[in-house]
């Protein structure tokens, strides 16, 4: 199993990229390779005091996270994500891990990778945290214009990755709603809840978004718009939250000492809801195993997005959801 | 100035709507009356410890929260909804304000108060508090499939609100989006931006839901849909957080008298994070001033909601929409 690393994409590349790769390795013995900026990547490799062999696919130019993806992609044909995708297609690799652009990695899976038969949309899966354990959000920004039939498809990819990468049997599958009962809506959510309900998929029916993180539920389906304005608003609140009362404390008439020990307790309960834990979501509908790490990955993140993908190898995932869209026309 | 209030809805109905009623004529000198089942109103007078005389419009009916809106106001005449609405219809009243069912309020509302001239859509808007103070959304979950034109006219409507009511001075106005660069989102934003940057509004471009909480924007204009969505996603966040912080405490290896203080300042912190603060929000681009009270309200919410429908009536507010849209065809 040989996994392909990109080193130049993400807040903390190239360093924590391939800390977290190094460390991969170390834990689960794979096979590692980088494709970014070589003199960088050789540099990096010292610094960490990595006495090895390395394997570089040498890729001199970048795509950014401002840049029109479809564009620079045909622009950056040297690009990290260009050479690495193509490595990818061409199984030099078992699967390939940016922290780059999530537009970018997504048309040039779909550009260069290719969809799995009969999947309409390629989608990024996301997991919240919650009163009940993980949620998952699907599409959690990739398809802003949805059809009833993509979301149907969304949840069928989602219970294939929940059962073979996180173990859940049979997840519970939501349709996030305005409201509980059915018949709420808008069109769109009408015509999904008719096709989930009469799928073999295990409905529970709407859900509405304050129980995205109380109920548990653990696959929630909704168009990309959605799925990203509830990702960034769990993000923006939860900021808030804690914010608001480290400064209520701070601001509090109690004893120096006991507002040092909330601060510290605060902050390890911060470190609870954090991104990394997770690490990385694997692309779905792809015909290869692509896996897109957090932006603000650290050497942590990038570890477990790896475990992500040595499940998906392992676990033949790409086959597994290939086979549930057979029939699909 | 003469006030109305619905007895039967809300969840701490009748007692703590009456209470805030009392509370608000006592601060304000306003002169209130109430519409909902008799006998219960004079018994919770009487409980109340109030001496005066009671005027009262006697709505056996009630319709619930499950209730299908048009439904439920063909077949209930005698409901608090419907009577109090046609009694403000008939001019009796200045303003009605009610704690039940949100879709009730605005069906009635359209239906037996109507719209005002060149308005396409009436809105329920809501505050969220956040770092930089607080943020209006509109819509916030009264239509759910929307147009470019009924989004411009939310705008247009809110910065009327927020400058007569809230002393908001030409309102920083965002379009809710799933990114901060022109030409993202789905497309009705699209079509939506292009509309707000040739207006006159004070239009700030694009914001994401991360920043509903975060940034300094005065209102955020989205569908309905995505409004509700944000809106109870912050709530299920705030309640999450706020849980797991009280958890994390609480199985922590201090000290126990520490443990307990520290919960105090999380319950008052969260006290802060109240949505009884605001108390109401008017129903906007009706042609009366309805105002629609949170389910949960306690006196104190119901009495700060009759402080908005004593704004709204003192500064005109019904005119100055009017006028804003006179001239849309």
């Amino acid at each position: 199993m040989k996994i392909l690393f990109d080193t130049s994409g993400g807040d903390n590349a190239p360093l924590e990229i391939m800390k977290g790769a190094f460390d991969a390795r170390e834990e689960h013995g794979i096979e590692i390779a980088f494709v970014g900026k070589k003199e960088e990547i050789e540099r990096t490799a010292l610094e960490l005091d990595f006495k090895g062999g390395l394997e570089i696919i040498d890729a001199q130019e970048k795509i950014e996270n401002n840049e029109e993806p479809a564009f620079a992609l045909r622009k950056k044909k040297n690009s990290s994500t260009v050479m690495g995708l193509s490595a990818l297609k061409a199984k030099e690799y078992d699967a390939f891990i940016s922290a780059g652009s999530t537009g970018a990695l997504l048309a040039g899976g779909l550009f260069i990778i290719g969809r799995i038969k009969n999947i309409k949309r390629a989608v990024l899966p996301t997991s919240l945290p919650g009163l009940k354990g993980k949620t998952m959000v699907i599409d959690s920004g990739a398809n802003v214009d949805c059809t009833s039939e993509m979301l149907l498809q969304f949840a069928k990819m989602g219970k294939v990755y929940l059962e073979e990468i996180f173990k859940v049997g049979n997840p519970k599958i939501g349709l996030l709603n305005i409201g509980s009962e059915k018949g709420k809506g808008n069109s769109l959510v009408k015509e999904t809840y008719e096709l989930l309900e009469k799928s073999e998929l295990n409905f529970m029916g709407n859900i509405e978004a304050r129980d995205v993180t109380l109920s548990d539920c653990d696959l929630v389906i909704c168009d990309g718009f959605v799925g990203n304005v509830i990702l960034k608003n769990t993000e923006g609140v939860a900021y808030f939250v804690v914010k608001y009362f480290s400064e209520f404390i701070k601001n509090s008439d109690i004893d120096d000492e006991i507002k040092l020990n909330i601060s510290k307790l605060l902050n390890n309960a911060s470190k609870g809801l954090d991104a990394n834990e997770v690490g990385g979501a694997l692309l779905l509908g792809l015909n290869e195993v692509v896996i897109k790490a957090h932006g603000n990955s650290n050497s942590k993140a990038i570890k477990n997005a790896t475990k992500v993908a040595i499940d998906a190898i392992g676990n033949n995932i790409i086959d597994k959801i290939e086979k549930v869209f057979k029939e699909d026309n």
